[in-house]
């Protein structure tokens, strides 16, 4: 069969070089179009492709799937939960579908249209229930950032380099992109008062994350090597954690960040499955002291994915306002889920795990305002002469990510969302 | 139609006085038995009532409930998101049913073959699918015991008198009670040692709580206000919130409990509801400072129910190690859901907020082991000349709890998990 990660593969879609979406991804989401039900989908240039169609069609009757109903659901978990050998054919039999020499559905004009949709008028909505949602803070240099602003003499605690870090989001609040963010009101305490006040929020933030799907359940009382890790992980979207800097600074000790966090997180609406990402590994930062023997891992555990951050202001151009890479983080993927389950915590799919904030080593790859404004000192140039030093109400926050590979680039789409005045 | 509140109500089922489940109560759970499906129940004295079976045989007939499916579910889920109007009539219909002087059901054998069920002889199962669960940090006591043994130069944080601490904890791991837990392993860092090492733990610890059941879905962006509050609680579980503290002690700093605590929880399997426990109001503790307007609250907000931790090694009796009383709360449940709420935060049906660790003012109300041995200082006392200080393997912790009316008590069962050794 066919392999979709084959460089040399074309289809016979017309797709533009810059796509996010050649042949090489054949990613995963939910859509839905003209008022009609939620279904499966992939995408391929500019076209979502109608997988419960495909499957009504018989073009997926060679693959032994035991329920075709799994892309008929609201959401991709009983897809997903068929297993990577599965999903993996799913993938490869798509490519095969649309690989240039292949007229088996090229040649079915009355097929094309029941299967392929232009993706401008389709809806796209949250690919997966999420169970549970975990945020990982993996990156040494937001850590460092971030700790040299909230305690100056003590910027990177003792535990860091020890375990990745992390707590519980909250699951009802991830959104898919495109839907719109209401400012958060809340408590917050200003410099030198001696009671808090409430407000909306005045120092909203944008997290540039990436955030892995869960793809196989496991048992309470269950560990994942660092080695078994990536069967368990299905694909990886893109992850913007907003935050209010005020509120959490506020209420975040001693327990976490809760309301600063849970109001809004958004996520692009395609899972790029890890099986696209393959071609894309690197080696991951060295880890200096060396760590606890479940967290050791062999071979290329990171992703060479390119990741940028557009600020939109109302009636304006979007402009660039980090370039970052997920190669960046200290902690891999398969380090956090081994350590996630450690104590036998159970893993379901659908569960997201966030990376926490993707800042590189230079000022223009740090992934918050927090850090380009640094704490709102500097205010950060858009085009057109505006400036911001957190998030405006009706400014756009866009993420992209990419990996680029020779002559095509495996990517997410986007991740947008637009933040609305407060409910005062 | 007869109210279930009413304390005169008697039952043709002969109730020992001191069950947790007279006529006045009426909760909500889900059942098997003989290895068939899940389904919906209630409870009255030792008996568990099929609720399935009285809407097949046409006992709910004249309620409005616009689909019986909701007593075959899984979960009571659907049940709950008919709203209180229905759920309401349901325990009162119930009531009536069950009440000494109606023949209805009464003279039926062979329906109550069908609909009663010896208690010990069914499986309880997770009464709902919990979306996310919050764990607040909520007693003043507690928050200053900890505070005192982790922080000592700073036991209570500026923010706690004004507002409710939170953070989110683990769905996945919410279990029911009877389920075994797994002593976790992980990461600690012995007293003064330069790294960290690798072990089980060595300090598992309960924590005594109660936790509310989210009754009704808001929108992103939708506050609740503390008046509104109780239209969104559909009832209480008891909450063992197991912890690890050397674990969690490392890991917490800076962005709090993670693997410390996330590896199991454990529930009682009824669901008691907030009308039941309506005639058990009081007054909440004096706050001051004074609070800002979205937590202030009007009328008795907090609920008497006495509390009681046990432990129980093997081949021993149990031992009463702690009573307590969800009285003592200083932010009552309409707080915490008007401030968790507060920034837009989306709540739905079957979301668990929990308590927090309840203790009392005096030290046999200390509602965790940590408290009670005061950090591993002082071993604990029970029955037999043993001791603990903290939770050893084959240990059963046991928790009750219930409102004592006249005559009668309103209970929520046993909360009880074994503590099985740890997979090496």
């Amino acid at each position: 069969m066919i392999q979709a990660n084959d460089p040399k593969l074309r289809s016979w879609i017309d797709i533009p070089a810059d796509s996010d979406f050649p042949i090489q991804n054949i990613p995963f989401g939910i859509f839905s179009h003209d008022g009609r039900t939620k279904r499966a989908a992939s995408r391929i240039g500019d076209y979502v492709i109608d997988l419960s169609a495909l499957a009504e069609l018989g073009y997926f009757d060679n693959l032994q799937i035991p329920d075709l109903s799994v892309f008929y659901n609201d959401t991709l978990n009983d897809f997903i939960r068929l297993g990577k050998e599965t999903t993996r054919q799913v993938r490869n039999r798509l490519a095969e579908l649309f690989a240039a020499d292949n007229p088996t559905l090229r040649e079915q004009t009355e097929h094309k249209e029941q299967v392929l949709f232009d993706a401008r008028r389709v809806y796209m909505h949250m690919p997966v229930e999420v169970g549970d949602y975990t945020d990982f803070y993996s990156s040494l240099e937001h850590a460092t950032n971030v700790g040299k602003m909230f305690r100056p003499d003590n910027p990177l605690l003792p535990n860091w380099k020890h375990l990745p870090v992390g707590y519980h989001g909250r699951s009802s609040s991830i959104v898919v992109s495109g839907h719109p963010v209401i400012r958060p009101k809340g408590q917050i305490m200003p410099a030198g008062a001696d009671k808090p006040i409430f407000s909306a929020t005045q120092r909203l933030d944008f997290e540039l994350e990436v955030a892995f799907i869960v793809g196989k359940d496991t048992q309470m009382g269950d560990s994942i090597s660092t080695a078994q890790a990536e069967d368990y992980i299905f694909g990886l979207v893109l992850f913007n954690d907003w935050s209010a800097r005020d509120i959490q600074q506020w209420e975040y000790v001693p327990l976490g960040p809760f309301l600063g966090k849970n109001f809004a997180s958004t996520i692009s609406p395609w899972i790029v499955t890890l099986d696209a990402l393959e071609p894309f590994r690197v080696e991951s930062p060295k880890q200096d002291p060396e760590v606890l023997d479940y967290l050791k891992f062999e071979g290329k555990k990171s992703f060479d994915i390119h990741l940028e951050v557009y600020i939109q202001p109302k009636d304006a151009e979007a402009s660039l306002v980090c370039r970052s890479n997920f190669k960046y983080m200290y902690w891999n993927m398969s380090q956090q889920l081994a350590h996630h389950t450690v104590n036998g915590c159970p893993m379901r799919v659908g569960d997201m795990c966030a990376s926490g904030t993707i800042s590189g080593p230079t000022p223009d790859s740090f992934g918050s305002m927090l850090e380009l404004s640094w704490g709102g000192k500097n205010a950060v140039k858009l085009q057109g002469g505006i400036e911001r030093k957190f998030i405006e109400d009706y400014d756009t926050v866009i993420m992209k990510g990419y990996a680029q590979g020779e002559g095509y680039r495996v990517g997410f789409g986007e991740c947008v969302g637009q933040v609305l005045p407060a409910k005062l």
